[in-house]
């Protein structure tokens, strides 16, 4: 397989999880989300992902599956050891509704695209695009909170002792809240977790500043 | 079950697909995000919904699933006929990475709380705020149009000759642009896919203005 991933991408991060954690290799191809005026932009890249996104994974076959959740997915009905979702089809539905408020509610207003739109097209300064950021970090964020706090079968992870889904969302979702300077002990079990997840290698691998074309 | 809806909550439309095709009765919970300055922010919702979004759906034994997609997975999951994936892993992805796109990519900027956020606490008009849902339909619609248009797999459907979770939430996203005068037309493949979803009883049955809340 192949990941076009750019290090920073919490998508992609997201995904490098899944790989580490199933022991999957996979090639590392680069799209530098910034430099070149963005390389997602380029041509060649949106024949194989016409949203211009990261990440895109080419299975074996050099088919490419955008959207990382899909591809999340993907590998985990291919390659079900270790499995990121639980066996009980509620206690799957929480842990996806916990990748989702992540990975629907909370990143999409925030990632590159967004962020541009608000200061280049809508001519917002700075500390306005910042607050936007920490706005739907922070509500997203306390609710997460709410339902990890309160739920019986939160344990080392999201749910119970090993990492899923939800926590190969939680943990880039921290990495880009500390980026804007939120303070993530304001959520004391989100924090938690993250710092436990950060202790297994599979997740210390997948972070921004290890991959090849870190800065 | 029960489900907590509103009837114009494009992400409450999906679900409401969902169980008419699976044939699953369910109980339909009203909730306004309009009136009384919005049921979904009363204290007893956010009891069941930390997110304060819709919909959720209480499972048999009342436990609350909110995320639209993860309570459609719990649904094939526990009624796996007529099923909403394919059979195959790499099909499997292709509609799931559709869903995402508009599930992920589309819908979260254009919900009600980031509009108002656009224009109560940007102080955006009314018309930056419609060129902003504009914007995020078009880039999303014109994706999804390359997509499918140039894939073998389309059909009468986004994925051969059945729906699939792709349509349920294709068919609601359409709806919404509609609302905000977009031509749908423009993407022939989708208008065309819409149009055939619509000629079946569980989407035309699940539209906002056949529920009992409608305005």
């Amino acid at each position: 397989m192949k990941l076009y991933s750019y290090f920073r991408s919490s998508a992609s991060y997201r995904v490098r999880i899944a790989l580490n954690l199933k022991g999957i290799p996979c090639e590392y191809l680069p799209v530098h989300l910034v430099r070149n005026g963005g390389e997602q932009l380029a041509p060649a890249y949106r024949e194989i992902n016409p949203d211009q996104l990261v990440p895109t994974l080419l299975d074996d076959a050099g088919a490419p599956i955008p959207q990382s959740l899909a591809i999340i997915e993907y590998l985990e009905e291919t390659h079900p050891t270790p499995p990121l979702l639980p066996r009980e089809p509620a206690d799957r539905a929480y842990v996806r509704s916990l990748a989702l408020q992540i990975a629907s509610e909370i990143h999409p207003l925030n990632n590159l695209r967004v962020l541009k739109y608000l200061t280049e097209s809508l001519g917002l300064n700075e500390e306005t695009k910042s607050t936007w950021y920490r706005h739907w970090v922070e509500v997203g964020f306390s609710s997460l909170e709410a339902r990890l706090a309160s739920d019986a079968r939160t344990g080392t992870f999201c749910h119970g002792d090993a990492p899923t889904l939800a926590d190969l969302c939680l943990v880039p979702q921290v990495f880009n809240a500390q980026r804007f300077s939120i303070d993530v002990n304001l959520y004391p079990t989100l924090a938690r977790i993250n710092a436990n997840a950060l202790q297994l290698e599979a997740f210390a691998q997948a972070a921004p500043d290890r991959q090849p074309d870190a800065a």
